[in-house]
C-alpha cells in the first residue's frame, strides 16, 4: 500500500471498513471522491457526521429518529392500541412501505440469541413492557424474522405479555406474493398449508 | 423516502451518489454507519475531507499527491531518462505493483476522445511536452489503454514527440499471462501473432 499518497491510503482504509466494500471497491470509491466537486465532498462528509450525531433512539418505541418522540409515535392519527414489534429500524421501513398498518411500532434492536450472548436484557424488552402498563395497548403483533431466534424471541415476549391481559399475535408465515412454489423450503410450505384459509 | 428521519435520508442520498452504490446498498451502508463507534464515524468523515483537500496534482507528472513534487518524481533512484505515459493515477499503482519499471511517469488524466469533447488541451499533453525540452528524457513509453481512444492518443503524442528527438514506444499487446487463448478476441490474437518473438 506504499504506492498511494497517505491521505488516499487513509481514505481507502476507512472506506474498506464498510460492509460489502473490499479494497478494490474502496479504491474505486476513493478515486471517485477525489474527482468529485469540493462542495459535494463536504456534503457527503457532513451527512455522515450529522446522521451519527443527530440520530437517537425514540424514548417510546426505540426507533432511530432525529426528533423525540419519533414521527410515528407522535402521529395522533395512528392507532395507539396496537404495537408491532420488529427486530430493527429497517423492518419499520419495510412495513410502512406496505401502507397497510396504522398502529405503532416497537424496535427490539436484535433478537434473543444465546449463541451470540444476547439475552432479553440486551434487547429492548423492558421498554416494550413499560408501554403496556397503562392498559391502552390491546394487541402486540410479533413481527420478528421467521428464524429460530426470531421465533424464540416471539414466544418469550408472548409469555411475558399475555399475563398483562394484552392479546399477542404473530405475523403469518406462508408463500410470498409472486413466489414460485417449487422454490420454497418444506417448512414454509407446511406453514402455508397449515395456515390455509377458505376462499 | 418519507419513512426515514431526515439525517438518515440525507446520508442515504449522499451515499447513493457513489459509483456502484444503489439505494439498497446506500441504505445498508447508512445503517452500518449509524451503528459504528462515534470515533470511527469521525475518522471516516475526516478521511474524506482530508483526501479531497490535501491531494493535488504533482507539478511535474500530474499524478495525485500530497507532496509536490510527488514521491515518485522526487525519488532520485529512479531513471529520469524514461517517462511512462498513463491515462490515470490508478494505472501508476498497477505499474508499480509489477516492481519492474524504474523510470518516471506522466498522468494524462484522460485520453483524446472527440465523442466526449475531449481534445488534446483537455488532457495533460502540454505538461508532458514541457518535460521533454531540456533533453534529459530519451524515451517516452505510451501506456494508454488498448482502446480506440487510447491508441489514437498514443499516435497523436508520438507525432508531437518524435520531432523533439525522443524515442517513443508503445507497451506490447498480446495474451495476458495466465490467459486462455479461446477467450480472447481476434484483434488481441492477431496482435499477439504479429508481435511474436523467437524463443
Amino acid at each position: 500500500m506504499d504506492y498511494y499518497a497517505l491521505p488516499i491510503a487513509n481514505l481507502i482504509d476507512q472506506l474498506s471498513k464498510l460492509p460489502g466494500v473490499g479494497r478494490k471497491t474502496a479504491q474505486r470509491l476513493a478515486f471517485f471522491i477525489l474527482e468529485m466537486e469540493e462542495l459535494d465532498v463536504k456534503k457527503l462528509s457532513q451527512s455522515i457526521v450529522d446522521a451519527k450525531s443527530d440520530i437517537k433512539f425514540c424514548s417510546i418505541c426505540c426507533n432511530l429518529t432525529d426528533t423525540d418522540p419519533c414521527r410515528l409515535c407522535s402521529d395522533k392519527s395512528r392507532d395507539g392500541s396496537i404495537i408491532c414489534v420488529v427486530q430493527g429500524p429497517k423492518d419499520i421501513i419495510a412495513m410502512e412501505r406496505s401502507r397497510d398498518y396504522k398502529g405503532l411500532y416497537h424496535v427490539l434492536h436484535g433478537v434473543i440469541s444465546p449463541m451470540d450472548n444476547i439475552g432479553p436484557n440486551e434487547i429492548k424488552t423492558k421498554e416494550l413492557l413499560n408501554r403496556l402498563v397503562d392498559d391502552v395497548v390491546e394487541e402486540v403483533i410479533i413481527a420478528t424474522n421467521p428464524t429460530v431466534e426470531g421465533e424464540a424471541t416471539g414466544l418469550y415476549l408472548a409469555r411475558l405479555i399475555k399475563p398483562l391481559g394484552v392479546k399477542v399475535t404473530r405475523i403469518a408465515h406462508g408463500i410470498p406474493v409472486g413466489g414460485d412454489l417449487e422454490y420454497f423450503d418444506e417448512v414454509t410450505l407446511s406453514k402455508a398449508m397449515e395456515n390455509r384459509r377458505e376462499i
